[in-house]
């Protein structure tokens, strides 16, 4: 029977070293990390993912700088903003909240970011980085970030482990196989067309499960001891609950947890990890504008 | 008992295809490619790689500016050279040839090359843009790229397949890994830190090699019907040759086509493609500039 891999309390733990650096940058320098927040319109959602990271960034110590726009801005106006951040010397990182309004291409809002902005790690001059030798980016995507620091601080040996991959998608699927195989994993990326996706999980050392459905994966596709990182974040119908639904993952939890030697909880996995992870982005690079090069 | 891919035979056809596309381009505009050709110093090796590269580029009608340049210049000079060669107009690609001389940095030099002229596709961006969703590469690095065609003209489905790629260098292994991805095969991703390489080399319906190690591969890793690439170009001692050396795979060539389908000879398998796709990233680029956007 598994162990949880507690990302909150993992979160918490990072959080706090986080608030530690950033008081020390602010011994050395007088000043604070600045994060610039885009929302756009007034999805519920989004107002709720917005609050919760200015929130976590107030009590680590970064300065958070929020613009909150009409949903019928055109998306030159949105990229002006954005501009504007780009060229503001006390924004450190800018974070456009996601899903935008339909008339607005968000490729074009997200490559307007200059790149020693990207927090968020989506600039695919960042993604190409991460998979090659010698090069470093200068942002890794959050949620991929935190995957790997979910290993790392649960004593995860990744070298020359078989890591199988559920997934590819720009945000989460491949930038974590590229970390993994940065880590001098071995691994193995599944997605829809994938022929036997069963029989290739069941071959990992460590499973990464992001795919979006909701308990996809079975328990029997866990080799006994393997660890599970389970990324989805799923609602499904759930009459018992007050609020008519329960957030499960990719994976079937109660399950997989039987095989697996330890995995992650949906939720209280991954998702507390990205945010500290941009946090963590956010600070990175204050520290690469706040600080002399060694 | 494998059938040959014949690397030779096709990348004859593809430069004769190539040559078709120039002419006409030149038919409707009156203008070439351009490819930029960097020499650094007086390596015999580097010497004849440009030569056939430049014998290639005339035979297809695309016009090739090479500059020649002393083993003691400066990293700064090189760099000035490169970036005349992204000032003009009539290049369509830069080529560096590698290695450089010790004192230079060839990252930086490589960094120099306009993104849109990099027709080497080692930019960071195109490799992160080969392995993201609905982002296109400017160009796909020539060795990768080859290795595709291979598979595609000899009528390999891709999609569905399980790939196992060996190596992961920047250059062949990681690029092939995405572009093998984006065209849905499953992809394992081995190295040097990979546990048990053989038994992981034995799932595979495609195996592309890419280590660098004569004859590593063995014929009992290779799936019974599996496709082989043999990237590899290993010189070994031979005393029966007048050169006293001959060149072989990174596969055991005459154990693995006993079980493999369908395999690359070396030489005259993915060697001869590499120099095609070149010539077909020059031509892109010169459309890019040439044609008006459809
Ligand atoms: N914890 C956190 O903070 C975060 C959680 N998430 C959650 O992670 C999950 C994945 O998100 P994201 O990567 O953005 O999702 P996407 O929808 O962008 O990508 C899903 C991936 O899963 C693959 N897939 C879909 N169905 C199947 C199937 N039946 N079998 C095999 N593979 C399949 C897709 O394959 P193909 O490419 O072939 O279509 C695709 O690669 C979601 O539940 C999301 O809510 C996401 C971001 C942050
Ligand atoms: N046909 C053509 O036109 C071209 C041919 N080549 C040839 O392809 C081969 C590979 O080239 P390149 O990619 O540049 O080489 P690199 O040396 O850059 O990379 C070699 C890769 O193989 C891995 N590797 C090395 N030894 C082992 C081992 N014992 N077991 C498993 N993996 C191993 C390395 O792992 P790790 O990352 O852990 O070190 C590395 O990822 C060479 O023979 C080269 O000459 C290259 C370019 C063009």
């Amino acid at each position: 029977m598994a162990n949880l891999i507690d990302g909150k309390t993992i979160s918490q733990t990072i959080q706090d070293e986080l608030k530690a650096v950033c008081e020390d940058l602010n011994a050395k320098t007088g000043k604070a990390p600045g994060l610039g927040v885009v929302i756009v319109g007034e999805r519920k959602d989004s107002q709720t993912y917005v609050r919760m990271k200015k929130r976590a960034c107030e009590k680590v110590g970064i300065t958070s700088i929020s613009k909150e726009l009409p949903a019928d801005i055109t998306q030159d106006d949105l990229i002006k903003v954005v501009q504007e951040m780009n060229d503001d010397p006390e924004v450190d990182g800018i974070l456009v909240q996601l899903p935008l309004p339909e008339h607005i291409n968000e490729e074009a809002v997200l490559n307007a970011i200059r790149i020693e902005k990207d927090v968020d790690g989506f600039h695919p001059e960042n993604i190409g980085k991460i998979g090659m030798r010698g090069r470093d980016p200068l942002f890794v995507s959050c949620t991929p970030k935190g995957c790997i620091e979910l290993l790392d601080r649960s004593g995860v040996k990744i070298e020359g482990k078989h890591a199988v991959v559920l997934g590819r998608s720009n945000i989460v699927g491949l930038p974590v196989s590229l970390l993994l195989l940065g880590r001098n994993a071995t691994v193995t990326i599944c997605h829809s067309r994938t022929a036997d996706i069963a029989a290739t999980c069941r071959e990992a050392d460590i499973v990464i499960a992001a795919i979006g459905k909701a308990e996809f994966v079975k328990g029997d596709w866990i080799k006994p001891g393997a660890v599970v990182i389970d990324v989805g974040i799923n609602s499904v119908d759930d009459a018992s609950s007050a609020k008519g639904y329960r957030l499960v993952g990719d994976c079937d939890f109660e399950e997989c947890k039987k095989n697996a030697s330890l995995i992650t909880p949906v939720p209280g996995g991954v998702g507390p990890m990205t945010i500290a992870m941009l946090l963590s982005n956010c600070i990175e690079s204050a520290k690469r504008r706040l600080l002399p090069p060694q």
